[in-house]
């Protein structure tokens, strides 16, 4: 049983990396600059303080420095749970019959069970060293509530989550396991805030909706003294602190000489996709490597493959910066979808830039199809994954399949962000064959356009 | 943040052990031997071999060699998620500020949740092995069902599994787990089975109970062609199987020149702690160490310290073989409590013999210190253990506050049986402080004593 390269590739704690990789560093053409939405001028580190914590902020305007170092606290943390296994899919490669050589980085070992902590460690740190008493966020599956409570709680800081109501309402577990990690829940719209308050007249009944849940978050955010506002994806410096993602991914994989051929990451906001790659884009930004990188979305949320490339807003209250992106529009609302981590309307700055300049494709699958691939990972390689997920392991499958009957060795490299043992209600539909997808349609699809931002930039 | 000793003390691939520890082997005086409950004789291999598993037969009365190859198909197996980690305690040992080292075994970090998979591979394994088409087995809290499902589906076996019927209903979603892995559920009592038919007509609205669904998986195994049954803890080849965990155990502390002090484990039927001390209780019989050894029970079910050593069966159907053991009596009902996995009415005959001859100490521990114990260690080590293993965490927790006390610089090792990711609703009765827990009566333990069966051996 002795293999040349072992199921798991595990690094030694002693080399959980040192540095995140800012990609941005690399590019030659730079994501626009994120817009103040009352000037519509680049903000500024002051602009953006007042909604987040300063460290981040350094770190959200930095495009210069390519290797960022990560703070002994923050990799004190890191050790509770990394490094994460890379895992060779040895019984998934046998049962496709491919000559393809499938790896995937599993995120989801730790008790939030995805990759989402490792931002929220990294902003719980910077939270506590500026000296705050409280951070606010928000949630709708649940995977950043609960890495946010993980955190707060580690560093002793108070958390409010505003969590979408009908993710509340679905996910009583979620909802139990960020309290007993100490975080506060308040199911969003809520009358504590304006915005929620707002939405509650118009709508009473509504399940709300995540841009509302941020909109809520940055509120009070604002309003609260010695507190600010902490996101799990989207932004540059959360996919600063994914790249940890692939600094563990590439220095497992060079130890043993594997040169991927082609990188796979869900992408909802953009955060694991954008960390898994970030070295491994930077290879082929300067010309070294010829890797193929392809993102996956759900044809229900299609921001990427249907969206625009224009100046948004990251909630439908319109109160965020602007940020430059592939987006539905803050005002399009995505149908029912187990994978509620992916239903964002909109894409990392610097993803979308990647996209537009040719060096990342895209795809979006249809749901169904999604969880057939899940159950049969699930089955083979034993590892019930996140609904999420399971979108990258659809097209590592597709990928295998491919080089089966093409007969190439190629070296198929995925993120496995997390498992999908909060997300059983997901598995109950797909067994009960009671699980559909709804593919927006063109008109659905103009609706959310037509909530973009009318202003110069985006003539 | 180079340590001598690492958070994580992995085992390469190559490592995982190539043999079972027999413990058996090493005991002067044996455990008595299991009665056939017809003629009270020692039960043959032919006897049992109605019921169970070929091999597992011969390895359940197996009690003269010590190592125990492991067959290269369930190896294989293990590879999907071994070598589990051993933990240094580290946030633990801080937060307590103990001068005692905290090591814990982390045997939840597989998809089933727990380490029962260990044993659930071997016995599928041996079942292809034999010929047989079909398993039958039953499940409480549900880590053994989901277990069985995973090892079933991967070898190619039908599954069934009587789950107890109040499980089935408040665990909706470890019923989902269990079927995506293609095994089919069926809540005991149920209409399939003369001994569920019997129960229902006496009591239509019972919500069941291990000891029935253990009567009705034995009964339909034995009915039908091509099918055995199988059990996830009490027996010895059980033991056996879950002797993986010392095995690793011992190799990675080895390695570091470790030696364990005290190791604790929580027990039902004892298959956790049975393995993970086995090699070091080997050394202890041989005179070679003077380790502690720790059994944690849950006081509602307090086999070991309150009660008697007895013949007793292990249904409530008494249909089972007799195994010599302490025992509460098949007819004892131990008081609703959120570890479900401990609620079993008797304990492993070595472990019970080991008791006996004072190898070995218990304590039995009330539910709402054990979740005291358990989120206070979610929040510093990050992981979110199963309501079971917060047993041995709460000693464990004790141990190291004695050393405090004392100066003492003892090692403490205790195993982590699984995480709670499916037992939230333990944690939501815990945070809204609803938890209670009921220690049986002396009457209430006498009514279950009056069911251990009058025989010459029990005078």
């Amino acid at each position: 049983m002795t293999k040349k390269i072992p199921t798991r590739l595990y690094l030694s704690e002693d080399e959980i990396p040192r540095f995140w990789y800012n990609l941005r560093a690399d590019m030659k053409e730079k994501p626009d600059p994120i817009l103040h939405p009352g000037t519509l001028q680049p903000a500024s580190a002051e602009d953006l303080e007042a909604v987040f914590c300063k460290e981040p902020v350094k770190q959200e305007l930095n495009d210069t420095e390519r290797l960022i170092p990560i703070p002994e606290g923050i990799r004190e943390f890191y050790t509770a749970y990394r490094p994460a296994p890379l895992i060779r899919a040895y019984f998934l490669e046998k049962a496709l019959g491919t000559p393809a050589e499938i790896y995937y980085k599993h995120e989801g070992t730790n008790t939030s069970g995805s990759h989402k902590l490792n931002s929220a460690a990294a902003q719980a740190f910077y939270a506590k060293e500026e000296g705050l008493a409280s951070l606010t966020t928000e949630t709708g599956a649940g995977q950043w509530g609960t890495a946010m409570s993980m955190a707060a709680g580690f560093y002793g800081l108070d958390l409010t989550v505003y969590m979408v109501k009908v993710s509340s309402e679905q996910k009583p577990y979620r909802k139990a396991l960020m309290e007993t990690y100490g975080a506060r829940l308040i199911p969003s719209p809520s009358d504590t805030t304006e915005a929620g308050r707002k939405i509650l007249e118009k709508d009473p009944n509504t399940g709300g909706s995540l841009g509302c849940a941020i909109s809520e978050a940055v509120e009070t955010a604002v309003k609260t003294a010695k507190c600010r506002y902490v996101l799990g994806s989207v932004l540059n410096h959360v996919l600063l602190h994914q790249s940890i993602i692939g600094q563990e991914t590439k220095a497992a994989l060079d130890r043993f000489d594997i040169k991927p051929d082609i990188i796979i990451g869900c992408a909802g906001g953009g955060s694991n996709l954008g960390g898994l790659i970030a070295p491994f884009m930077g290879e082929k930004l300067a010309g070294k490597s010829d890797i193929r990188f392809i993102a996956v979305e759900p044809a229900s949320c299609p921001s990427f493959t249907r969206g625009r490339y224009a100046y948004d807003f990251g909630d439908t209250a319109k109160t965020t910066p602007l940020i430059r992106m592939y987006t539905l529009g803050s005002g399009f609302i995505p149908s029912a979808n187990h994978a509620g981590g992916l239903r964002y309307h909109g894409m990392n700055s610097v993803l979308s830039k990647l996209y537009r300049g040719g060096f990342l494709e895209a795809r979006a699958e249809v749901q169904t199809d999604v969880f057939d691939a899940a159950v049969k990972f699930a089955k083979i390689e034993g590892i019930l994954p996140a609904p999420e997920s399971s979108h990258a392991i659809k097209v590592a499958i597709d990928e295998a399949l491919e080089c089966k009957r093409t007969g190439e060795k190629k070296v198929i490299l995925f993120g496995l962000t997390g498992t999908g043992y909060f997300d059983l209600s997901a598995y109950i539909s797909y067994n009960a064959k009671t699980m559909g997808d709804h593919i927006p349609t063109d008109e659905e699809l103009e609706r959310g356009f037509a909530t973009i931002p009318d202003i110069p930039q985006n003539k």
